[in-house]
């Protein structure tokens, strides 16, 4: 399955580069594919991988925050695997062009 | 914590209403606290708690659907219990009313 | 349509209260059919009533907090009326019996 | 303001590609700078401008499909600009390298 997810702290800074950051670093550590955007963390796995990765992060950011938001959503498709490239790549096809990523 | 989830079904028929009914009967023997709305379903628990309780949700719809999309936000408090009843109570003191539910 | 939205502030105090009761007050007032839960609050209009109201909650919201996280989430089935009371009402049917709101 | 949208339609076909590509021509079209990602289009602009632009693609979409859930989520901090580059360039200096986009 595919999920994207994200992590917002309350009552700590203005700025959450620095929580952005130790996220990425737990998924790429991870070895699960992934892509980052401007507002969250697209990863592919099954539901045990992708929520473990998750609550890793989440569990992190909590550590110096007295509270956090997280956003997670899920696109469950089975039997269509590496859906991380194909399904921007299928719309391309339809577009006849590559998108902007 | 306090979580939010809804499950929405893709290539399956238009309305919803059977797979919310098995998704609100799976959350209400689970024994956690819940509270229905017209968008999702809130749960508090712990992590595993909660997670394994939309696992179980997510893979029964997905029994009979081809795809789903399952849309989930974590409001986490440390420290704050029964925030399901006391989140909103606290605003309906700070209005001098209630508001509806 | 039904949608739901809540606000985060980002870079203020831990507790969000204040600004919950800012958002219902608002909400209120606007004569639209709502619903408040822990996690968001629920309303029912066409596109610009629903956005012209979540853009005065997000607006307000902003005068006094350096960054906020505004979430919405849409269901829109044309020729469905009063879906914010109908849609758990059709789910209890299925039931037999109350959910928990 | 940085948003990022998706749009899921229901009671369709379980593919989404033809949807997904309607909508990122019309983001395409639209002038406003997006980036595509594998759950949703991350775009920038002000209130007005996001939602009109999200607004157009919803009603594109609902015009083939008897029901759709459209999410949003919007990250507001007044003051910084270009954070649809931006967000992620300052994760990356703090990185020390490059993330997967």
């Amino acid at each position: 399955m595919l999920a994207e997810f994200s992590v917002v702290t309350v009552g700590k800074g203005e700025g959450m580069g620095d929580q952005i950051a130790k996220v990425l670093k737990i998924v790429d550590e991870s070895g699960l594919p992934y892509k980052a955007n401007p507002m969250g963390t697209v990863i592919e796995g099954d539901w045990d991988q992708v929520m473990g990765l998750i609550k890793r992060c989440h569990q992190e950011i909590l550590k110096d925050s007295p509270r956090i938001v997280t956003s997670i959503s899920i696109d469950d498709r089975p039997g269509k695997p590496n859906r991380i490239t194909e399904k921007l790549k299928s719309v391309e096809r339809r577009l006849g062009r590559e998108v902007k990523k």
